[in-house]
């Protein structure tokens, strides 16, 4: 389910955005804590060592280490990395959700022109708006695992209602060895077709005005294809894994507290737990989480797109418009404004 | 309100935007300077600490904790991590008023084709006009809080006499559990057909082009509704903001003026007030208010797009449109340059 | 005037863009002499101040002001800041532009589908070529000062021939507070439809494209509008103003250049001159007069949009279209590479 | 083939991306070895000659040397460049994959409008398809070179079925010396056009829909053409992989270990292997092969798209569309919800 | 002529785009040699003159001021500068490429319902096409100078076949005094509607279908030439160049190699080349070369659209579609996969 934080933050006020730093669900600690903890574990492990176990030669050894390794740290610019990555990942993100197809349109061009009231009417819409959603869902199970989960075999789809048992034999029947999603909106075009021959639309205006509707809506469920068919590179999510991954590397190591007696510059200071650090490692870790988080944006993550919550609205506003809506409107009257 | 200062700048001049740094109303003074006194407080307090409390002994210790902090404000490279995020936020931003439907282009299209004088002709333009305005109303209600304060209940848009107490009936008994901005969008469909099946709209022509603007005015309501659902996800904000927080409260204490006396490099002069630090506070904390005043950008901030004007501005043109100006144009004459 | 200088760079040559530094009009000179002679003037007096005035104490004194100045000029990353932000401003810009509105593709249409060559249709042409060109006029007084200026009243545009007396007070008469540029829109849709009953226009195939074409131009003067309305918030504006300004108010002490003499490390050497400051000067303070200028393409300056040509080009070309060449054509002849 | 590795991501999980660091297939490793194996034994050479071979005074001054080499290293900000030009080959590279034509949305027309079940009707609809395909095919084997090593010749487009001998000819016999790719996108225009006028297709409604859809078909093939044509400029490619490539020429020198009894600063440490450094190269050597692998998105890398994949999804949806589906649905009945 | 490079990298291979640093035509060699020369002479003049000429004195202050010099040398991050710049060139030259006019998807339409074979049909597509052409000709005159040389006046394009002198006349005769590039266009217009008038188009789509791809058709035209009305702003330009420039002066004096002997840090070895500097030089000087050339993108450089090999294309192209391809497809027979 996304998050949806903005009207905490819909006015500007004192503290403004430190607000949504206590928020847990979605939040950068729930998604970095296990990784954090990991990284202290560790620096623990070579700071108890260095302070504890180590002999004075050993420690020598190891100050030297230290410095070495801290000096490198500042080698890798990770913020202009992932400042480039995360803007790109952002964008396809965006684009992504832009093109999940939503069947209101179509069903409301269908409504206007397909209006009848008598059974063979209503079935013709209905079976459209089915078809439009038994095809989405196609689309949704081949890009999200929470979809697969909830459906994860057609049958699981026939006794959610979308379709019936038929239906979905003659969807099987079709001998194609890709992604079918298409074969229920060709089902669809058939249905408005036949709908114009027996007269139920009643002029070639009607026809291609819902016709072209579909056909929209069929390229965006293409799209949603293409979009998981092609993804950013691995290797560009690769190089910017690594940069951070050997940062912090550098880092357990690099920025341990060196005795200050020793009287190494920027040495000078032992706190023991190193706060600051730690605050890079939120900001930058979190950084790549954010993108580790939009790169698959139908996840089950805290803040994807909930694509199941999207199907149920889906169902139900397709159903309320093509039955309940059907050529319905308030009397004509006039209005409070009428001179 | 949407601040409006590009006049005072239309041409460049000496100074030129320095004019602007006097504006009060959406300022980054006013909204900074609760901010900035906190951080005021807070390092007043520690620099008399340091000056007028603490033993020699002390004052060594803070003096190696603050410039240990000092050279850590370094380690998070707030600039870089702003520009990126500012950038997404603007682009969102814009987009989304963008997205503002007008109802203009409709009514223009609906005057053409629906254009008889009579009373029957004039309620259903005026009912297209309301039901448009109306669903407007409806998804601007869940996205601005303005405009909720405005139209608490569906009660108050009845007295506002957007509908009448029939229609506001016909929209409740309407059963379906998610966001309702359609329905009265379906009544200006259905009123527009029924306008065709009467014989007022003459013409298949004039039918279905008056439904492709209303077509894409419910796109535009629609994607008004997807903007809000989906964020920029919360992690990217939490992360910007704790770097930008956690940034000023590092320099809380290690911008400090430490004695001159002591020989510190970098601490050679005192000036009590630490005018460059104030300066950086003011900048980027200012950055990430212009974030935080775009994120949602349908809020009371003084720069937030006043949709409650716009609101009056759509009604007063889509009335003056449907009945003032339909059918309307001076005589034709021969005009100035005619040969 | 918009400064063309493309043709100058048209080949990649020895200098290239070099050239381009000798221009004054529209140069970063031309905007920025005032403010580098106000900073050469303060710098001047700090200066001699300095060499001059100063006792012994004092000018130790200063000298710690100076490097303190110096050391923190760096705190603030100007040209991160300025990047991001006239990359907005640039993007803005363009669009700006390219919303302008061009009678010239409805008056296409309108000359194919209305081409009679006898009164009543050329009035009805160029009625609403000029009703077209007096909605533009109207938006571009309310986002232009340039033509605000040529065309203060609705009677100065009457007296330049676009609109009769009696449609200026058809206009005025038109009730509405706010903007009106859509009332001379809305008089073309009306004379359109007229021709169409009248049967100038001979299809309803006709009426439409006409009408459609008539609408993108009405929704490109709306963009304008827009585009007015919302401005890049004053906020992000005053940020980068502010972070500019004082970085060279740092600068006038911090570059001052300190007696060789004291042996302060990086301050070996007194050019009197500073130089490499001036440059940076330049450089930064012109990339911010390049957002000055952009932020309001339709003002005064000598790189804005020369409003004022376009709607004279625009004028003479829609009555050469309407008139001279509506319908004309050369007799059709066998051509040069006739086989 | 694309790589598909957005489901190991699909929610963030501890390590997240770490996991895609194995992979093998398209991965940086994969790209990398050899570069980085070169560089290692440059690097290796160098470091023992210093070792071993030298002496007293060749060390100092190849120490010397070296110093000069690291200092220098700094000099490019092959980061930014890197972000700069990835980001522009990132937008190019989607964009050209927006751009792949398909033919699905075509053939849904054309199998609305062109519905008859007897053999004239189904040959001029496989006959569409076909002609569409064979255009593809003709830019696809001008532009990557996987495709044209599957179909080197046009007699090899014969075998495959795509077209027969006949038409072949008919191809070869169009004099046209520019790429021939719209010479079967007209006939499937002249195709359609009979198709009207045989009555195959009823209404001019149709004709034109089927007709619009095929034009932008050809327009998307067209545009596939455009970028190849125009690519990145040469000289931008240039400058960075001279940036890149010169900065790890004086890195094999300059991050060369220094006899640590020397006490040069920053060289108090010898770990023999430069482990920061190869993690630097990898970095910004992985970067580079992110713009490689993208400037030409139909070459035979691992990550690059699979047009022979694509192709063959193409025909075998085209048939099925256009033979197996064309017409049918399953016959209307009460759904699961109906009421 | 475009440079067309993306064969030889299409698989990342060993070296990669290390093989396209060996190119001469449009490389930053060829752009950058004499730029180079005279930095190196400059540098080599200021080298002897301080080993040779200068007396100790002079030598020491000499010293001091390339010592001040190249510490000033990173007061301006000319990488970031020439990143935003590059990228909004960039955007721009894209952009432009998009908006060249190309006739064809005009002619396929105009065939498909203006498809007779006797001599006044194939007339009035010729003299279309012939049209089209002129006006594309007329822009492309304006914005390219290579265009410009090969037609200098009306005469030559006479000469060259693509309208008669009558219609050469009739073009002269037309009274505007701006770019009259719309006049062939508003020809080809009248010719199409003359068409259906006299019945060779048979219907209203038909007519319709035409006159829209045409108004693109000059709608991509009229962009052409708005893109090269509106540059970006003079000031951007030179602030860039001054940024660059200076920085390479600066650099002529700062990065001169000092007497080791002399001690100064930093300028501990004497390579007598500054090949670093050198490399620095060829970075940044060619990454400005990369918006000079794209800057103009009509102009004469190596990698500028080769515009006259377009217009030969279209030419071409045109005759063949209109005359050769009209109405022809090969005859209907079962196909390879025939069932």
């Amino acid at each position: 389910m996304t998050i949806i934080y903005q009207y905490r933050v819909a006015t500007t006020s004192l503290g403004g955005f430190l607000k949504l730093l206590v928020a847990w669900r979605g939040s950068v600690y729930k998604l970095l804590f296990k990784e954090t903890l990991i990284f202290c574990l560790l620096y623990a492990a070579l700071s108890l060592t260095y302070r504890l176990a180590l002999s004075a030669t050993q420690r020598t050894q190891m100050e030297r280490l230290v410095i070495h390794c801290n000096s490198y740290t500042n080698f890798i610019p990770i913020s202009f990395v992932l400042g480039f990555y995360v803007t790109v990942v952002v964008g396809r993100w965006w684009q992504q959700f832009q093109n999940v197809p939503w069947p209101d349109r179509t069903l409301f061009v269908l409504c206007t022109y397909l209006n009848g009231q008598e059974e063979r009417s209503r079935m013709m819409r209905r079976g459209v708006a089915r078809y439009m959603l038994f095809g989405l869902l196609l689309i949704m199970r081949s890009v999200s695992l929470a979809v697969m989960k909830r459906f994860p075999t057609i049958d699981t789809i026939v006794e959610a209602g979308f379709i019936t048992k038929e239906e979905a034999e003659t969807y099987e029947q079709t001998q194609c060895r890709y992604l079918k999603f298409w074969v229920p909106l060709m089902w669809a075009n058939n249905v408005i077709a036949r709908a114009r021959r027996e007269g139920f639309i009643e002029t070639e205006f009607g026809l291609r005005m819902v016709l072209e509707q579909l056909a929209d809506y069929r390229d965006k469920c293409s799209l949603c294809f293409v979009y998981d068919w092609i993804t950013i590179p691995l290797v560009y999510t690769q190089v910017v894994t690594l940069a951070v991954y050997s940062f912090f590397a550098a880092c357990v190591l690099g920025r341990q507290f060196l005795d200050p007696a020793k009287g190494y510059p920027d040495y000078q200071y032992d706190s023991y737990v190193p706060v600051f650090t730690l605050l890079q490692f939120t900001f930058y870790m979190g950084w790549l989480k954010v993108a580790e988080q939009m790169i698959n944006p139908f996840g089950e993550d805290d803040d994807d797109y909930d694509i199941n919550w999207l199907l149920d609205r889906h169902t139900a506003v397709a159903f309320a418009l093509v039955d309940q809506c059907c050529g319905v409107h308030p009397p004509l009257v006039r209005d409070h404004f009428w001179d």
